[in-house]
């Protein structure tokens, strides 16, 4: 039996070994996903983003926790952990994350090292959460830690955001936020037993009205104009993203949490969101997955020599790597 | 006059234009960087990277006075801001940084938005201190904001890294530090009036013992082995990231500092490291160049209609993405 149809059938070791797979881009996780893909498209894939030290993961426990106690709902979690780029090796094991969750069979948590090039990432968390999808979970939650690209990447892939902030983290998280708010479908402020939460809520709920207001206005050389909310929040109607304060390590806050993710869920679903997002999801793994099959044939063609040849004259700076392309693709 | 002469000859002017056409990626920057590239590969280049909270942009910006004050050095500074991927503009303006270096001719401080696609930032950023490097800057220093892929990134392009912590920046960190300690050349404890100052030295100490041991002995099933060095620390003999402690707020350790980062740039040439480096960070580029060409060339070939009808039949499940890259490739 071939392990897409293990999988299809509830097989939970067959859907181990082939997240490995997929992790692995092996040519069997590649057939599998393949076969799997026409079973994709019905799981609420949830984004949970934020800087370092926020609580993410112990507010994705909560949440797990909460989804499982209070309905028939799977659970699968990707859980991208921050790690290095050269051993390749995550650094929180899937154990560790497991303590209140193990043993149900309606959960599955899965780490992954934060390994590969650029893009290399995006495109497996992508392919884990189709095969979750497959498999029968009815919400995948995609975590991420990391500050920058990392979180858009996850905006891109789920259907709902979440970004984490918690008070106290120092001077450079008032910029970063700007940058995140956009991607942001709620606003989480977690530790919010900490001094200092009250502030944080203020900048962000102003920071919130700078970014989201239906029509903005701005003063052109001298004259005052209007442009209107930013395109990614227009598709649907207007969602302004909410702020919701949680304790995760209390469980506090989430039930209102998880009634803020049912909204945007509600929201989407009614305005025409979903199909959007679904679209652009798909259109981004569609255009990754050309560049890379692009470049491997383009390997093939040029001999390692050449390759080569034409490095080292790069470097004795004969060559520019513009000049270099041309040389290599006119063959 | 042609940009890249009017570079080559100092002008500011046409420095500051050539910058944004460069990170616009025109056809006018392009043909710049041609013409540049011959006299670039003199340049020092530093990264300065680490988690939102640290202080970099202090550090950065007391780096930079230091080298100027004590040598005829030039410095270039290439800050990638966190900022909005979907409206692209900087949170951070170039002014805000340039309080105590402005009026300066031997500084130029550029900030960059961290807009566009994946591996677009790392390969503007490169591009920029490229055209530094040509400009007849000594010292490029790179920083970047964030945990995760834009470290590596940094890591790729520079001669010499420096990972910036701070104290009690919350319980993310030790993973995160994991991570990124392989990437450093230079760690740097900054805040260090701070309480926890010694923890966090300790704590940083144990883990690069860990990491960068000359031998590191394990356990494989029940028998006692040994590894040798990770290979990106033995390529040039064998250098111990110092780690240095600053108040970047208060200019304490800069010199300290300053020293560290000047060995180890006698310790690259010396050992047959800098032209390692400079291979590598080369040949990243001509990859990223490799697809960039490859994926517009196939966009040229495809009419908008087909890839439009492919994506939809993915939308609807007809067809997954694999077997639509085949179906466009075949043409």
């Amino acid at each position: 039996m071939t392990y897409s149809q293990s999988v299809l059938d509830g097989d939970r070791l067959a859907l181990a070994r082939l997240l490995t797979q997929v992790e692995n881009d092996s040519a069997e996780g590649r057939a599998a996903l393949i076969e799997l893909f026409p079973y994709t498209g019905r799981a609420h894939l949830i984004g949970v983003t934020g800087s370092p030290g926020t609580g993410k993961s112990s507010l994705v426990n909560q949440l797990t926790l909460h989804y499982r106690k209070t309905s028939g709902k799977r659970v699968a979690v990707v859980a991208v952990d921050p790690s290095s780029p050269f051993t390749g090796g995550a650094v929180l094991g899937d154990r560790v994350r497991m303590r209140d969750l193990s043993g149900d069979p309606g959960v599955f948590i899965r780490s992954m090292a934060t390994r590969g090039s650029l893009g290399g990432l995006a495109q497996s968390t992508a392919n884990m959460a189709q095969v979750f999808d497959a498999a029968g979970f009815d919400i995948v939650i995609i975590e991420t830690v990391g500050a920058g690209q990392s979180e858009v990447d996850v905006a891109r892939l789920a259907h709902t955001t979440l970004v984490v902030e918690a008070p106290g983290l120092g001077d450079d998280i008032q910029a970063i936020k700007a940058g995140i708010l956009e991607i942001a479908d709620i606003l989480v402020v977690n530790k919010a037993d900490r001094p200092g939460v009250e502030n944080a809520e203020k900048a962000l709920k102003s920071m919130l009205e700078l970014a989201h207001p239906a029509q903005r206005v701005f003063k052109h050389h001298g004259t005052y104009m209007s442009e209107s909310v930013p395109a990614n929040k227009v598709e649907a109607g207007l969602w302004i993203p909410p702020i919701q304060r949680t304790i995760s390590t209390e469980g506090r806050g989430i039930v209102e949490l998880a009634d803020a993710i049912a909204r945007h869920l509600t929201h989407l679903t009614q305005s025409g969101g979903w199909a959007i997002r679904e679209r652009a999801r798909l259109e981004v793994e569609l255009d990754a997955l050309i560049r890379e099959t692009l470049v491997s044939r383009f390997r093939e063609t040029v001999p390692q020599q050449q390759y080569e040849d034409v490095l080292e004259r790069i470097v004795q700076r004969e060559l520019s790597p513009w000049e270099a392309v041309k040389m290599l693709m006119q063959k």
